[in-house]
């Protein structure tokens, strides 16, 4: 069926939410990648094995991209995407978001507490075993029927293998389901990162902006058995001048879109995902800014978790304004209107039918389990030790039963992911923890109302200060042992565990349950068969010549060299050292880093340090390697822009823009400024 | 006219957002008050001398509303009309908002800084004036011009007399223009005030909801030349129980609605206004109450500024909830329908036309300016030192001009409003008047982004942190004997000023008058002379069976005593205090009052508390005096419901319902827990 209908879909529609693709759109998956049509746009002449080459130079670490640089396992990211491991080997009085990490040598790279790191070696058809397993069914008994199947076959193609993960992904929103296998490392050791300003100048204030000045880029190293792993396979290092216009592959993981979602399913993001999400988070900040702003610890500790914030945050913020743009959103309601036609008005009812529900059961489920794949709400606020006591508590519980009948997350094949967050050796600060819990706790009696059935077995008769404080106070779960334990213990420990946060966590399991299992009936279940009839629709309408919503996992995507030349959006493709020595006010999040600084006069003023290409990406793209057409590295994706963020609901050509950490930039920071003559070497640069 | 198409238009539209009124809808002007339908809907006889006895016993009391009660100037109002006098005149140690404010001699009640109250005692017509002042204008030129005239108006009514204010209020959104004439009192006294926790049982969870158990009352006293003032017109004070289905008058001055504006209007609010107002709210609030947790001495000084910010952005919750309501927005759009038919659509272009610039404009307006009369963005977060150096160094600029050359509040016949606010003794706190100004600063640099044009000269090259520091610790504004020398040393005082405040914001002037210039050339100009267009056109459509949005001036709404049976509002008319006794948890904010707790077994326990009424009212009613078709005051209007804030944009019978304390409710406070014989006596409680 490939490509049958593909000239002819491509000359009807510029704008394609719910049907075929324009070109340089899409985020493709690598089984089904449009070679020609690439070749054609770009003018390049890539085949099957630039694209086995990247595949397989391509990593998925954490939430973010990555990829391979040199034979002996080292892996260039973005310094955003190690910031959170930077944070966790730091401590007030060593850290390395102010210094740098910069080990002179290969023993001197740090752990991270929790990395791992995976590449997709394999991917297989499933969708046959996938649907017959929904077959006959709907609600809850639908969607368990499914995460059974799934388990087993993840099961059956993995077994116990702990250097392989084996994952069955959905998609076109249940259109087509694969099975991806990967090679996976658990040992990741942090080889370089700059200083942090270094990487965020400008901070929240610059990001999803451009013109841009940051050098977000560090370094990883994977490895086996205690030593570097051998990766043969990699991109070469590429670090000349980039050139406005040449054709750029972007290859990496982003995480969600949801351009496949109905123009109903929108307005239901619009009108109430989005803004709960928004507005609570606004909040969490303000708490935590004004934590930062209490002392010097406070600030080192609240640095990390406020970034993050911020940057979920922004994200949404340019996610509502796409929603409420009138010209955006008629565009989009266009290309629905095309496929309604196509596919018969009735193909949408169902899903239309379902947005009721799903309005009023998103702030109940979201706040109460969080992970809704609809919006950014999660449980607890994030707290750490709330996360561990649940992963404890609902472990014990599940691996009581038969693997196909647990919640999904404790089926077999997915223990051995679960064990390494409950295992990871990081810091534990309790005072944002109950920041985190009281404002969690704070506004869940606020948005479901403190008479909800689902909020009083909350709170009991505690107020959420109360309950946050004598939690996180009485909990032992920082130490690793003790979570250790409670996992090796099993049920019988977890029940006779007088620690405070383990017996909430068992207290809530009924409620919080409940609403996961309503959740499941009325809106999960009913939407995937809704979605993977329209998807049937969508294939039968545009053939494949459609690429699936972005699902964390790793896809390609093409683009050029491009400046923006949109209303509020108006630039070249570069920027240069020169530009940031310009911006710097002394003041911060505009102040030059010291040690580039101090490195000023050693670097090139022209040297280009960011660029904008036009490739399709989203959040979960960070970290993806640049590629040009012979498969060399040539940056790093870290970023897009506020305006692009309209990309999560459809694909716009001219708005469209990513930043690009140079690989150039790079070069100039390892060697000129903070003298990492090894990685240097080690990535071929003369 | 009035009248004549009444029973025509009641038949055919039973809601009517931008059309005529149904039954029970409408905050009337007294000048225009369908006396025989509410007679006819609610099977009273009232007649004009009813209304002039209402009205002459009705008190605007700064941003709420009141009742007088008795022949010596007594008022009642809500409790919180008063929290922030209660806030001004307590200190940490002498907490009035903790014990009550109980004085037990007039002699021993206290003036409320900056506290003003006014009787409306005249209306007169002055649209041809008005009109005629715009004609041929359009842009700056067509605002100013009308500002001058209403500025020449008032000033030719009231001339320089100090206990009557004169105000040319805009009604239709320019359709009519009426002169109201008000008695005003200057000297404000707090006559009492419950416990705080009295007042506002439930806290933020439990406003805007129902059922209610809060005793939000408190009584002020209007005094002239130190005594107090002789009132002979009042209310008579009805404290026997209540019964449901009794028709009811709540007379007061709601702040503003939204209803006679267009979809295209409407959806600017959902879209920009309420996300942006909301999402930065949330925010200082986060801040606010991180600051309140520091210590006892924090906690004190930001419960009043919480409560309030609290409140606004919970009714701003259920805006944005009505705006996004798919079933209601259905409704009024049909309202929209009828009138277009009837008006033509072309009436309805040029307010369209307008909105991209209203999209634009509204952050950089509101931020820099505030006073957008469509949001609640406030400039510099409500910092107070900030305000009254903007009073201070606009009015010294603006006083060297004529009258009718000035912006408008500061035009001869407003001065003395001015000078009021300007002068009030009023405490500071330097510490939370920085977390107002760096939030505002570093709100408006995030919003408008670190590159805007506006930006730029609002920081220099200031951080927010750096400059709210500075100006906040080097003011001397607090001494409200600075602030005096510095308004009557006029222009040259202002610029040999070394205070960093005042240079602050004379460094801002030029930005930010350019932004009003451009808003009132762009936005409020042609919104003024299309939403005029548009009254007209309602006129003819309806005669003027219409009422005008609330503008703050007073109103006379009607409905009965009733509860509601809706989705999300099930419940009877009543509360009780044996219902306020089950709620209890002991954990703030449903904690009783200690004395309250302790006058338990003195009250009947089936004493009707709070009560629900279906008249229609909005923010800035509070405090209202509800009245029985008698005249006799039967309770004061305190709070409605989150659905109801659909209120603002359409009246809906089944859903609008206002919440009551009523007067039975606060006799026994004043009798039964706070020892207030003296009121009560003068009440004439038997």
């Amino acid at each position: 069926m490939r490509h049958l209908t593909l000239a002819a879909s491509i000359a009807v529609l510029a704008f394609a939410a719910a049907s075929s693709a324009s070109a340089e759109e899409g985020m493709w998956t690598f089984d089904n990648f449009p070679i020609a049509r690439a070749n054609q746009t770009l003018g390049t002449s890539i085949d099957q094995g630039f694209l086995d080459q990247v595949r397989l130079s391509s990593v998925k670490f954490g939430g973010c991209s990555a990829g391979i640089v040199s034979g002996e396992g080292l892996v260039m990211t973005n310094n955003h995407c190690v910031a959170t491991c930077v944070a966790n080997i730091s401590t007030q009085a060593t850290n390395y978001a102010e210094t740098g990490f910069t080990p002179r040598a290969r023993e001197e790279e740090v752990k991270c507490p929790g990395g791992t790191a995976e590449v997709l070696t394999g991917i297989a058809d499933v969708t046959e075993r996938m649907h017959k397993a929904g077959e006959g069914l709907s609600g809850a008994a639908f969607t368990q029927a499914r995460d059974a199947e799934a388990g087993r076959i993840e099961s059956e193609a993995c077994g116990d293998a702990t250097d392989k993960r084996c994952q069955v992904v959905s998609l076109y929103r249940g259109g087509q389901f694969k099975l991806y296998t990967y090679k996976k490392y658990t040992d990741i050791r942090l080889a370089f990162a700059p200083e942090d300003r270094a990487a965020t100048f400008g901070g929240d204030l610059d990001n999803f902006s451009f013109p841009r000045f940051a050098i977000d880029a560090a370094f990883i190293r994977l490895y086996e058995n205690d030593a570097p792993a051998r990766t043969p396979t990699h991109f070469a290092w590429n670090a000349s001048a980039p050139v406005e216009g040449t054709p750029v592959f972007v290859s990496g993981s982003p995480g969600a879109t949801q351009r496949l979602l109905t123009q109903d399913q929108l307005m239901t993001v619009r009108d109430v995902v989005l803004p709960m999400d928004q507005l609570i988070a606004s909040e969490l900040r303000g708490r935590m800014i004004r934590y930062s702003e209490e002392g010097e610890r406070q600030a080192f500790e609240a640095m990390d978790p406020i970034v993050s914030l911020e940057n979920t945050y922004k994200r949404g913020l340019g996610r509502m304004r796409a929603l409420t743009d009138p010209a955006f959103m008629a565009t989009r309601a266009a290309g629905e209107a095309d496929f309604r036609q196509k596919a018969g008005e009735a193909t949408f009812n169902d899903l239309a039918a379902i947005q009721p529900a799903v309005r009023e059961l998103y702030a109940p489920y979201a706040l109460l389990e969080g992970g809704t794949g609809i919006g950014t709400t999660s449980v607890a606020g994030g707290s750490q030790l709330f996360l561990w006591a649940r992963t404890l508590v609902r472990g014990a519980q599940e691996r009581a039963k038969p693997s196909d009948q647990r919640l999904p997350e404790f089926a077999d094949s997915r223990l051995s992911a679960a064990r390494t967050a409950l295992f990871a050796e990081k810091p534990v600060y309790p005072e944002l923890e109950q920041i985190r819990m009281e404002w969690w706790l704070s506004k869940t009696r606020e948005w479901l109302t403190v008479d909800s059935p689902y909020v009083r077995p909350l709170l009991g008769r505690e107020s959420p200060e109360q309950l946050s404080a004598r939690v996180v106070s009485g909990t032992k779960l920082a130490d690793p042992a003790v979570r250790r334990a409670l996992w090796e213990g099993g049920l019988a420990a977890i029940q006779a565990s007088d620690d405070p946060m383990i017996q909430y966590l068992l207290l809530i399991q009924e409620p919080t349950r409940a609403i996961r299992t309503e959740w499941e009936e009325k809106v999960q279940a009913p939407t995937d068969r809704g979605s993977e009839a329209l998807a049937k629709a969508r294939f039968a309408a545009y053939g494949d010549a459609v690429y699936p919503d972005a699902t964390g996992t790793l896809r390609l995507t093409y683009g050029k060299i491009e400046g923006s030349d949109v209303p509020g959006q108006r630039w070249g493709p570069f920027t240069t050292f020169a530009g940031l020595w310009d911006r710097a006010t002394g003041a911060p999040p505009f102040d030059v880093a010291p040690k580039l600084l101090a490195a000023k006069d050693r670097i090139p003023a022209d040297t280009v340090l960011d660029m904008t290409v036009s490739s399709d990406t989203i959040g979960g793209s960070s970290g993806s390697p640049v590629v040009n057409a012979k498969g060399e590295i040539v940056g790093a994706n870290f970023d897009s822009t506020v305006l692009s963020q309209r990309n999560a609901y459809g694909y716009d050509r001219q708005v469209n823009r990513s930043v690009i950490v140079t690989t150039g930039a790079v070069t100039a920071a390892l060697r000129d400024v903070y003298g990492m003559s090894g990685l240097v070497a080690e990535l071929g640069v003369r």
